[in-house]
């Protein structure tokens, strides 16, 4: 399928993640055999099913996350960055398994989903796997405001979870209440990843505060950009359907704008399609349509655009320095990337 | 639906768990207080749901093992028994909501499950919030030693349930491979609810380790009489559907049994209606036939006799007491049980 909505594409080469792979390059191996180590089982299933989605091409952004804050913040006693590193991505791959079993999702970044190879069976139970090996990397590395924030994040994101799918289909969600939801479900591990940095540095609640209002901020701007893809990528760059949103009845920022900005008619387009789950052939189509019109795309990457310029200023009180811009510059490529 | 399989009636009235529940039931109202806030949440989806499992009529045995043996071990110091105990049941609810899906289960305890009333993806979802918040609850209470048993029997349990799923429908499942799995999906957190009651009272690893034992062993006995009554209670005493893991194609010990001990033919039609899901009217008829022929519910139960008796030597170490002989009539009323 080819590009629903055009984004306007005039800003090449743009910013990357390159300055800040370059930074976690020598701990991004630590955390790549502690990660496959991890997901090893003597039960078969469970290395086979974790490994496609370990290796299936993820940016590992929040893990990331927490090895760039760690560094920034001066870590250098030992190694327990690795394995909260890499308890962030489990959390993170546990949530996709479960997530691709609620949404009945067919494909992940190009591949098929492990639901489909593997059943929901397997998925809903690796998952749990996961969660658990997650959670004993955590206790092992023992630091208690650590296990604090994770769990904490653990529950709130189930929490996120719950209240997607209790929104799903409803059409009178408003721009806040989709906020809360995203704020749950997404930024918050991305809160939490980048605040373990600051924990495992020892540093204080003033440095905690401000990487976990970047990593929040974050979140938000790069799920909103997400959805805004959704509608705009093609099937190659995105690595999942296009327009899966709209056929799972997912209601996101372009559907909220878009709705909220209807006439009568167009508002029973979205009912009839979104909320009674009746599409038929060429209602993506005509829903890109009235995405274009009331320029619901544009001002959810603005939207998306605010909460990255929230992150920037997040990062103002640590000193200038190669973690801090390519922290920042993370903000602009999650902003400004295409996949 | 009937008896299928008659048990052996004579041992009225029998042991039971009162004796225990005296010796808890102050604590037990903390706990049911406790259990029922931390199913809360602003979601609304989310304590509908919990309650729904939580007030179902659960006998709340694991948690009331921790709760039993902190007060065996002389446990006086303050109430952390109470949200350990609280996250081991709510480890087990959220394990019993992934269960049903999985499964695709449609009653528990007599009752329609969370998946039919609410949905799979609610179920997959509630069962991740509820994780989450044991995680919470344990690190609140924040002993170190509590932390990596829960965790650790997260992973084990979790483990457990993939093995299951890879075994079902595998005739050649032996009995050794089948207690590998019950020991990892039900006596891991039976095992940890006893072991965090010497925890919680700074017992030295010799009493963790009979604890350990004896709720290792409780744990497997429970199991097999749980197998056993799947072909032997009736609807209303079982509370779940007679024959439910005969129609999923679950390999249990009374079908292990008697399909080691069938003939050739016995053997095809284990194979027809098990491993390849092949079930006709009068099949289910004919499997309690074959099970009673070969004495195979009667063996299960005596292997299960067999781990109590192993759960009540694990006992010998602690002084005679209420405590103890409560503990260790809880054994027997898990083997006798039929219900």
């Amino acid at each position: 399928m080819g590009v629903v909505v055009s984004l306007d594409k005039a800003r090449s080469p743009g910013p990357g993640l390159k300055p800040l792979l370059d930074l976690v390059e020598k701990d991004m191996d630590r955390l790549n055999n502690l990660i496959l180590s991890k997901a090893h089982s003597h039960v078969d299933m469970i290395p086979k099913l974790a490994r496609h989605l370990i290796s299936s091409g993820g940016k590992r952004l929040r893990p990331i996350l927490t090895i760039a804050s760690a560094q920034m913040c001066g870590y250098d006693k030992g190694e327990q960055h690795i394995p909260l590193a890499a308890a962030v991505e489990f959390m993170h791959t546990a949530t996709l398994l479960h997530d691709d079993v609620v949404d009945e999702s067919d494909m992940r970044r190009g591949k098929k989903t492990a639901r489909i190879l593997w059943g929901n069976e397997a998925s809903v139970l690796v998952g749990d796997y996961l969660l658990g090996q997650a959670f004993k990397m955590q206790v092992e590395v023992g630091i208690m405001d650590a296990l604090e924030i994770l769990a904490n994040a653990a529950a709130i994101i189930a929490e996120g979870e719950v209240m997607q799918l209790a929104a799903a289909k409803n059409m009178d969600t408003t721009e806040d209440e989709y906020l809360t939801i995203i704020k749950s479900k997404t930024a918050a591990l991305f809160a939490a990843a980048a605040e373990l940095g600051a924990v495992v540095a020892d540093k204080s609640e003033r440095e905690r505060a401000a990487l976990r209002s970047y990593g929040n901020n974050l979140g938000l701007a790069f799920q909103l950009v997400d959805d805004a893809l959704d509608y705009s990528g093609s099937k190659e760059q995105l690595g999942k359907n296009v327009g899966d949103d709209f056929r799972e009845g997912k209601i996101t920022l372009p559907i909220v704008l878009s709705y909220r900005r209807g006439n009568a008619k167009e508002r029973n387009f979205w009912k009839r399609t979104l909320q009674d789950g009746d599409i038929e052939d060429g209602d993506l189509e005509h829903a890109a349509e009235l995405i274009t019109k009331h320029k619901a795309l544009e001002d959810t990457l603005k939207r998306a655009r605010h909460y990255g310029d929230m992150a920037k200023d997040a990062m103002a009180i640590f000193p200038d320095g190669k973690h801090k811009s390519a922290l920042i510059e993370t903000i602009d490529f999650c902003v400004a990337r295409e996949h």
